[in-house]
C-alpha cells in the first residue's frame, strides 16, 4: 500500500514541531510511516520552556532507546518539601513527601528544558527513518480540505493541505515573541545555552530562504495537529477549546539562585502568610525555576479581561518572591529566561474529525504550566494515537480502532484541567491563619490534593502494592486506565471482554487498561537481567506474554504445550494475521516468562514457536525469561508482584503502547483468537482478495 | 607554563591511537594538557578485535562519563559454565560461576568490539579538548632523541621526535594485514559494520594525503610509546620485551552460530576429552566469538619457531570446533571475523626512560587474548600515568610522582603474565581422566584458576564482604594494590605513612593502595542517590573525603569544625597548594559524608570549607552527603560497608584516580597536610619566586 503513494502523497502530515508532534513522528518513523512534519518556525527551541518528564514519559523514552539521556542530563526531583506560615506568621517546613511515589515507575521525575528533550526526538527520528523523516521549518500550512466521501476507503488520502514556506523574517522563532519583555536576557542566552549537537540545525536555518514563498499542495491519508494552543488545524476544522481562564497572575524566573532557603534543590510549594506562594523547581546546571505569584485576589474572566502585564519585568517578579520567601534572603547574578502568564484550563469539545484530522497535545488542551503536567500529556496523546495510526495504515488492524484516540485522551485531558483547576486554587489562595479562617486554604486539604496529584503527574495509574524497592505504597486512586473497547478486553465485560469476565484475577496486580508495571527478569540463555519494559520496545508490535508458572510441574507444562500448539499452527492468529514473507514477531511477538528455576531448564525445554528458528540467525535466545534470583540485582519477584499463581499461569495481551489489552487462561486459545479477531485485518486472505 | 610552548612544542605527544594511547589522550584533554596523537594507520578499527571490559574498566569510563555507551551496546556477561567429559568422555556442563564476583563493582564485565570503545575515546577526547585534540592519523615517528642533560628541568622540551605524514597507501589499516587469509571476509564487512558516528572518521582519512610525505620536527616534555606489541618508541629507546611462546595455536571465530549447545550464549570454558579446548564469549549483535584450541601438543619455543599457519582456514578452525563440542551440532551461515595465534606472554624490563618517553600497554607487555584481559590492562596503565603526567605538567606535583608509573604497573604486568601463563596451560592441556592420570589436567584445579583468574580479571582487588545486592562474598587474594610511595601513605609505614601506622582501622574495608569501592549516599541538598564512584569524576583533582560520623554528637561535631577551621586557614593544603586565582577544589575537593540523619541536618549546619561560596554562582550544593535512607534506591549503608565507625570518623585522601592515598584521623590536620606536602608544591610561593 506505502508504494501507491505517488508524488505530493503522503501517509500521515504533521503540524507543529514541539514534543507532541515530535513524538508523533518518531514513532511513525520507528514504525516505517511515510510521514511528514512541518513547524512554521524557523529552528528548534534552544532554551526557557523547562518541564518535568514524569516516570511514564520516561518509560515512553525508554521504549524508543532515549531516556538514559534524558535521565543522565536532568536534574532529578526526589523530596517535595511544602512550606506554611507557623502562628506567628513565618514560613517553616512543615512536610517532606517523596517527589515520585516509591515503588510506581523504575524511573523518577526529572527535569530538563524543552530544547534537549527536542533534541533526542530529533536524533532517534533521523535514526529510525535513515534520515527519510526530518522537520522541515519554516513551513506553514495554508488551507486543508477533507474529501468526506473517502474518509473510509483505507487506501484513499482524503486530506488536500496547502503548504507556504517562509522566509527567514517570517519564521523567527515564536519563543522570543512570547516573552514579556523578556528579549534582552532570551537574546543574551541564546548562543550560549546551544548544545554541541545543536549547532547543525542552527546552520540548516539559514538555508530556508531556497524555498521561500513558495507553496506546493500534499495529499495526506492523516494530519496530526500539534500545533499548539492557537492551533491552525484545530480552526481549520472547526473545533473549540471550552474553558477557563482566572485572574491569578504568576511570574516565573530561571536563575542560578544565591540564597540561604535550605531547599532550594527541593521542590517546594511555600505558602506565605499574606503575600502570596511560590513553587520551586531545581533544574540542571545550577538552574532554578521559581513559579512566583504576582497577584493574589482572583477574579473569574473570560480571555478578554486578560490583565495588562507589560509592567511585569525580572525585578518586579524577584521582589514578590522575596517578600514570599522571608525572612529567607533571595538574588541572583545569572537570569536564563522568564516570563509571565495567567492561569486558565480549557478542553477541546473533540479531539478531530473523521478519524483522518487529530489534534494532540496543547492544540487540544491547555492548562497552568505549574502541574508540570503540559508536555507529558502532550507527548502522551500522540504515544496513544501514533501505534494506532501505523496499524492501520500498514493494513494490520481495522480503522475502527482510530475512535479510541478520543475516548481514551479526553477522559486523561479533562482529568487533567479538573486537577488543575483545583490544585491552581489551593496553590493561589491565602493559607487559612487557623480552623476557623473559612476563607484561607487549608493546608492539610492542599498536601492531601498535592499528593494525589503526584500519583496523577506520574502519568500512571496504580492500585498495587508493586514496590522495587521493597517498600509497600498506599493504595492511590487510578490515573491512566483506558476504558473498555475493541482493544481493550475489560474484565466487567466491557470492551470486547465478554467472554473472558473474571480472568483478571488471573493477575491479580495487573489492571486491564493500564500500562504494565515493571521488574526484573532474567533472560533463560545468558542469565541477564532485564527490566520486563526494556522487552516491551515500541516498534508497533503487539505483544502475547505467556506466564506459564512453574513449568517442572507437568500441568503447567503440558497446557503450555498445548497452547504452543495452537499457536503453532499456520490458521492460529500468529500467522492469520500477518504477511507469510514477514517476520515472526512483526505484528505479535510472543515473550514467556516462567517461574522455575532458570539453572534447570534451556530454551530447548520449550516449544519452538517461543523461540523460532531463523536460517541464517539460528535461534531467537531473546524471548524466553525466568523469574528467578540474579547474580547481581536481586530477584524482580514477578509472579508475587503481579499476583499471578505459578500453579495457574496466565496469558496477557499488550498494546504496541505497553496497555494491557487482555488477561486470560494459558489454556484458553480460542478467547486470546476471539481478541485478536476482533480488529486485525487476516493477511493473507486479504492480498489473495486484492491480487 | 603551558603559554610558553612555541609551534612545533608539545606537553605530551602519544605515539599510537589504540585503547592505551586514547585512554591518555583523554585524560590530557580532560585535564588540559597540550598533547598530540598520532598513529600511523589511516582509520580506526571498525571490527575484529572484541574484548571483555573489566568492571574497573567501566567505572573508569563512568569518571569520563561515556560507560553507559558501552554498558547499552555491550553485552553483558554474567555467567560461566564450565564443561568437561565425563566418564564416557562426552562434554557435559560441570558448574555454574557468576561471571563478575557479586559486590564487588556497581558494574559487571561486558564485551564490545575494540572499534566502538575507540569511538567512545574519540568523541569525549574532542568533548573534553572542545576539538583542540584529535588523532592524527596516516603519521609515524623516524626518529626519537632524549637530551639528558635536561630531563630533570620542568620546563623543558627535552624529547625531539621527527614525524613522517604517509600517504594514503602506507597508511592502509593494519588490521586487515595482521590477519590469517582473512581479508576477503573482513573486507566483505569492513562497510556494513561502520556505526554512523563512524562516517566523519573515514571521510577525514581521505584528507590524508594533503600532507603526505612531509615531515616535521615535535619537541615534546613527554612521549607516551602506546604503539602496540611491535612498539617503534620501545625499539628507539632500547628496551625489550621478556619473555616466551608456545607453540598452542588457537584459532578465532566470529560467528553468528546455529547450534543446539544450550549454553551457546554463556561464557564458557569446553574441555573436550582429546579434541582440545574452547572458550566462548558471547558478544553484541547475535555474534559469537570462539577461541578454538588447534593443536593439542605444547612445545616451548623462542620467538623464532612460530608455526606455519598459512594452512588455518576459517573452515579448518571451524573443523576443530565441532569435533571439540560434539555431540552438539555447531555451524553458522554469518561469519565476521577469524584469526589464529600463537600463546605467548612477554614484559618489558622497564617501562620507560629518564621518566620522559614511557611505555604503555601491548608495547611493554604482551599474553594471550583468552584472559579478556589485554585491552583493560593496557588502558589502566595509561589511566594510571595520565594524571601524574598532567599534575606534573601544570606545577601541582613534583615530578617523582612520576616513578610510581613502573612501580605499581610492572607489579600489574607481571601479576597478569604470570596468571595467563599458568591459566593457558591449564586450559590447553587435556582433562585428566581421573585422579590417577597425572599428565592431565585436574578439571578441579583449573576451576579454581578460573575463579582467581576472574578476580583479577575484574581490575579490582578486595578483601571486604562489601556487597550492593546484600549477598556475602567470600575474602579474594588481592589484585591491583598499589605498594607504598610519596602518594600511597601505607599503613605498614612503607610510603609516606611513617606517623600514620595504624590509621587503616579507621575505615578497617577501605584498604590503602586499592581504589575506594562504591555505595550510595545521598546529596544533603536534594535527597538524590549517587554511587559514591559517581562524585569521583576523572578531572585530574585529588579529593579530601571527610567522613565525620553522626554530626548530631556533639564531640563529633566538634573534631570536625576543628579539622575544618584548620583547612580554611590561608596557609592550609587547600590554599597552599592552589594558585591564590583558582577555584577551591581546583586541585584538592573535599567532600563530605556523615553518618546522621539527612532529614536533621541542612548544608548550613555545615562549615563553610564545606560548602563554598561563589559570588556568582552561590553556595556549591553538591559537597555534603548524607549515609542513609533514599526513597528509591535502599540505604547504601556507608560506614558499616566501609568499617568506619560513626562515633569515630576518618579522613580518606584519594588521587585522582580514585586509589586511596591516605585514612587518617578526623582531628588529625597536622598528618594530612604532611601527606600532601611530601609531593605537591607550593603555589603561591612559587609563583612569587619566578617572577
Amino acid at each position: 500500500m506505502q508504494g501507491k503513494a505517488a508524488a505530493g502523497h503522503v501517509d500521515v502530515l504533521i503540524v507543529g514541531a514541539g514534543p507532541a508532534g515530535l513524538m508523533m513522528a518518531t514513532w511513525l518513523a520507528k514504525c516505517g510511516i511515510k510521514t511528514r512534519i512541518v513547524d512554521k518556525r524557523g529552528t528548534k527551541v534552544f532554551n526557557g520552556q523547562a518541564d518535568g518528564l514524569q516516570c511514564r514519559t520516561l518509560e515512553i523514552f525508554d521504549s524508543f532507546g532515549f531516556a538514559h539521556r534524558a535521565w543522565i542530563e536532568s536534574n532529578h526531583m526526589l523530596e517535595i518539601c511544602l512550606w506554611n506560615p507557623d502562628k506567628e506568621g513565618v514560613i517553616q517546613r512543615s512536610s517532606r513527601i517523596a517527589d515520585t511515589i516509591p515503588g510506581i515507575s523504575r524511573f523518577q521525575q526529572v527535569v530538563l528544558h524543552q530544547g534537549r528533550i527536542e533534541r533526542f526526538f530529533l536524533d532517534a527520528m533521523k535514526d529510525f527513518s535513515e534520515g527519510a523523516v526530518t522537520v522541515e521549518r519554516g513551513v506553514m500550512p495554508t488551507s486543508l480540505e477533507i474529501d468526506t466521501s473517502a474518509v473510509e476507503d483505507p487506501d484513499a488520502y482524503p486530506v488536500t493541505v496547502q503548504l507556504r514556506h517562509l522566509g527567514e523574517e517570517e519564521s523567527t522563532p515564536k519563543q522570543t515573541a512570547t516573552m514579556s519583555n523578556g528579549s534582552s536576557v532570551q537574546d543574551g542566552l541564546f548562543r550560549s545555552n546551544l548544545a554541541a549537537d545543536d549547532t547543525a540545525d542552527l546552520l540548516k536555518a539559514a538555508e530556508l530562504n531556497e524555498k521561500a514563498n513558495t507553496t506546493e499542495v500534499v495529499k495526506a491519508k492523516y494530519v496530526v495537529g500539534a500545533d499548539g494552543a492557537h492551533s491552525w488545524v484545530r480552526k481549520e476544522i472547526g473545533l473549540k477549546l471550552e474553558g477557563e481562564s482566572t485572574d491569578y497572575i504568576w511570574g516565573v524566573l530561571d536563575i542560578v539562585p544565591i540564597t540561604d532557603f535550605p531547599d532550594i534543590r527541593m521542590r517546594c510549594a511555600i505558602h506565605s502568610a499574606d503575600s502570596g506562594s511560590i513553587m520551586v523547581i531545581p533544574r540542571e546546571n545550577k538552574l532554578v525555576r521559581l513559579y512566583i505569584q504576582l497577584t493574589t485576589t482572583e477574579k473569574i474572566g473570560d480571555q478578554d479581561s486578560r490583565t495588562d502585564r507589560s509592567g511585569i519585568t525580572p525585578e518586579v517578579i524577584l521582589q514578590s518572591a522575596q517578600r514570599i520567601i522571608a525572612p529567607y534572603k533571595l538574588d541572583y547574578r545569572k537570569l536564563d529566561w522568564w516570563t509571565a502568564y495567567q492561569i486558565g484550563q480549557r478542553v477541546g469539545s473533540s479531539f478531530g474529525v473523521h478519524d483522518r484530522v487529530f489534534l494532540a497535545g496543547d492544540a487540544v488542551h491547555t492548562h497552568s504550566p505549574k502541574a508540570g503536567q503540559g508536555m507529558n500529556v502532550s507527548m502522551q496523546d500522540s504515544y496513544n494515537l501514533g501505534w494506532k495510526l501505523a496499524n492501520v495504515i500498514k493494513g494490520v488492524t481495522d480503522r475502527s480502532i482510530l475512535k479510541t484516540y478520543e475516548s481514551e485522551r479526553k477522559a486523561i485531558a479533562h482529568a487533567l484541567i479538573n486537577f488543575d483547576h483545583k490544585f491552581s486554587r489551593l496553590f493561589s489562595g491565602r493559607p487559612a491563619r487557623d480552623i476557623m479562617d473559612e476563607e484561607g486554604i487549608s493546608m492539610e486539604e492542599f498536601k492531601n490534593a498535592f499528593t494525589k496529584g503526584n500519583l496523577f503527574a506520574s502519568g500512571i495509574g496504580t492500585t498495587s502494592s508493586l514496590s522495587s524497592s521493597g517498600k509497600q505504597c498506599a493504595n492511590f486512586r487510578k490515573a491512566v486506565d483506558y476504558d473498555g473497547s475493541a482493544i481493550v478486553s475489560k474484565p466487567d465485560g466491557t470492551g470486547s471482554g465478554e467472554d473472558n469476565i473474571g480472568a483478571q484475577s488471573l493477575a491479580s496486580e495487573l489492571k486491564i487498561g493500564q500500562r504494565i508495571p515493571s521488574v526484573k527478569v532474567l533472560n533463560q540463555s545468558d542469565a541477564r537481567p532485564w527490566h520486563l519494559q526494556e522487552l516491551l520496545r515500541s516498534n508497533g508490535t503487539w505483544r502475547v506474554i505467556l506466564f506459564p508458572g512453574d513449568v517442572s510441574k507437568t500441568e503447567q507444562k503440558k497446557k503450555m504445550e498445548g497452547l504452543c500448539e495452537a499457536m503453532a499452527a499456520p490458521s492460529s492468529f500468529l500467522n492469520h494475521f500477518r504477511a507469510t514473507d514477514s517476520r515472526y514477531d512483526s505484528v505479535i511477538e510472543v515473550l514467556t516468562v516462567h517461574a522455575s528455576k532458570r539453572a534447570d531448564f534451556d530454551i530447548f525445554d520449550f516449544p519452538e514457536v517461543l523461540r523460532p528458528y531463523d536460517e541464517v540467525e539460528g535461534w531467537d535466545y531473546n524471548k524466553i525469561f525466568a523469574d528467578d534470583e540474579s547474580y547481581h540485582e536481586g530477584h524482580g519477584q514477578l509472579y508475587k508482584n503481579f499476583g499471578i499463581s505459578s500453579d495457574e499461569g496466565c496469558v496477557v495481551v499488550l498494546r504496541p503502547d505497553q496497555y494491557i489489552s487482555y488477561v486470560g487462561k494459558i489454556d484458553d486459545y480460542k478467547s486470546i483468537d476471539g481478541f485478536f479477531s476482533g480488529f486485525m485485518l487476516p493477511q493473507n486472505t486479504k492480498s489473495e482478495a486484492k491480487s
